[in-house]
């Protein structure tokens, strides 16, 4: 398998870590966001994913080279093809809650603090800064009251899931923006028991091959 | 089962369709998004979800009231305790291209027309309609390019899967922000298959009990 990423964005991250939690071997394909107006819109890349976002799973399946899109869609497909340790309970219902928080940070959160978005919204003379603030702290505030109601060691009961998966690179973003994040205690608390964790520590941005200073 | 929405909501209608297709029988409680700074705010309904969203789903599980949020987690929820129909397809890689599909709109073009940004964008003296149409454009582009790969007479395949779920709002809105859809014949098509159907024709918002003119 090959996963083409970036080693800041969060959301290459969040797969990296499933990926890692898994033991599954991968190699890393950095694609980089930003130089020479970014190599996700390349020629050769939007050939690939004609979505020029990462990150992007490259699998082959009887013999047939396949790529597959967005975050969430990657996770659930590594969670089909290598069910343990499972990144989602056992129980329906919270699993469905791990999804939920998950989805707190993929579709509430991270897509204000997109590269695309904030670029857009700077083109407009606009303050990014203050507009990923903004959202994040939204956010934030909406997880941390979702936690408190389902955390143990981690976000969901005792066992890490996908929502960790998310959490941790959103938390990490939030400190570029420079957010306060007293007000977020449970999160704070499972993102240092994730911490601990070897999966976590291989799949930290500043630990890549292309992280920059 | 109680499903907590907004007849011109996206991701309530998302959860409408997904129950009206697995003849699940449900309950309808209107949240009005906009009346009196929205009942969404309200302290009612901030104790039941605290992230101040809709749709929600309640349900009784041994007993004891539980309610999920976020529209990808109930959908899967629906999924795991009512199988069939299927919305994810049997094949775990054309699942996860259904996923990828529903997750361009839900986290790749939704958000930036979510009431609360354009309502934050407006306040900021800001062209909420420019603004939607940018993101819209853009993440309709894309979903373009990977339906033509994925396309049947439904988005992904010829059977109704997780994708169309999340298409149809997103074409509903983009009417409303009067974007040109002649670039996405293939989401059209799909559109127009899924259209003749009962559960996409019980779900359209405009014939909510809560629908207005």
């Amino acid at each position: 398998m090959k996963l083409y990423g970036y080693w800041r964005s969060s959301c290459s991250w969040r797969v990296r870590t499933a990926l890692y939690l898994k033991g599954l071997v991968f190699e890393s394909v950095p694609v980089h966001l930003v130089k020479d107006g970014g190599a996700q819109n390349s020629a050769a890349y939007l050939r690939i994913n004609p979505t020029g976002t990462v990150p992007l799973l490259e699998v082959i399946i009887d013999g047939e080279t396949r790529w597959l899109a967005q975050s969430m869609a990657i996770i659930s497909y590594l969670e089909a093809i290598q069910p343990l340790p499972a990144l989602f309970p056992p129980d329906a219902f919270l699993a469905a809650k791990a999804r939920e928080l998950a989805e707190i940070v993929n579709s509430g959160i991270q897509p204000f603090q997109n590269l695309s978005v904030l670029q857009y919204v700077k083109a407009r003379h606009q303050d990014d800064k203050a507009w990923a603030q903004h959202w994040i702290a939204r956010g934030l505030g909406a997880l941390e009251k979702a936690a408190t109601k389902t955390a143990g060691k981690y976000t969901v009961g005792d066992t890490v899931t996908v929502a960790d998966l998310y959490l941790v690179p959103q938390l990490y973003n939030a400190r570029r923006f420079q957010l306060d994040l007293t007000p977020y205690p449970t999160l704070l608390r499972a993102e240092a028991a994730c911490a601990a964790l070897d999966a976590f520590a291989a799949s930290h941005p500043d630990v890549q091959p292309d992280a920059e200073k």
